[in-house]
């Protein structure tokens, strides 16, 4: 059942935000990747079995390291879900990862699942990132849909 | 650096509904719990490991289910942040949790490390969970404060 309060063009802007993140973080791009975030303190990244983030800063400096270490990432999103209550919006989603290594041949691919809640803000530039957590899909007990 | 915006007031109540749904948990009160989430169709739960919960319903079935399954757990709670932004809330804390097993002596208890990442809205009753993403920490790699 949607939410009655969501508007289509508040999805559409939420999702298009949403991907960004993503293609951001496939094109190693962290002039992106540090517009999508809010500038605040409070701002939380939780990477995937990490512990949490917190402040603008250290959070784009986290970002730096991780693309740093990713020599391939690429994402396929599957399960997206917008809500949204005032002026913040959660985004969650499955994110079926495939990652090149440099230390095998080049056509050799891991494949991940991980799940991610974002949390986004209105601003007046648009919706900002506030919190991301991240983590990995472990098993499929104890998650079912309504 | 304190949110300017936040209140004592305020933080004092998301503290206190925070350790309210730890209370339930422990306490195996499925109506305790039931009466902290949101009673909406886009409310989420993410399990440990697990997959999306969508929905109050679901959500309450979900908690059914693994406090039928747990037999002893504690938590204690550090790095406990409280971040709002109008009428939503977000704390993020880590959740250093023991557990019994009733396949061990009832003095052998398992210790694990999780970070949770819970979402609230306010309503006229109070602040109701509206998203609840835990996960197991599983380095402390890319994980730091500002």
């Amino acid at each position: 059942m949607p939410d009655p309060d969501l508007e289509r063009a508040e999805r559409a802007a939420l999702e298009a935000v949403n991907a960004a993140f993503y293609a951001a973080f496939e094109a190693g791009d962290l002039d992106a990747m540090r517009a999508l975030w809010l500038d605040a303190p409070d701002t939380v990244c939780i990477h995937p079995g990490a512990l949490p983030v917190r402040g603008a800063g250290a959070v784009h400096r986290s970002w730096a390291l991780v693309m740093a270490n990713t020599s391939y990432i690429q994402f396929f999103l599957t399960d997206v879900e917008v809500s949204l209550r005032a002026d913040v919006a959660t985004v969650t989603c499955t994110e079926n990862v495939l990652t090149g290594d440099d230390r095998t041949s080049p056509d050799v691919f891991g494949g991940a699942m991980a799940l991610a809640t974002q949390v986004f803000v209105r601003t007046p530039g648009g919706w900002r990132l506030w919190v991301r957590h991240a983590a990995p899909v472990l098993s499929d007990v104890g998650g079912h849909d309504a």
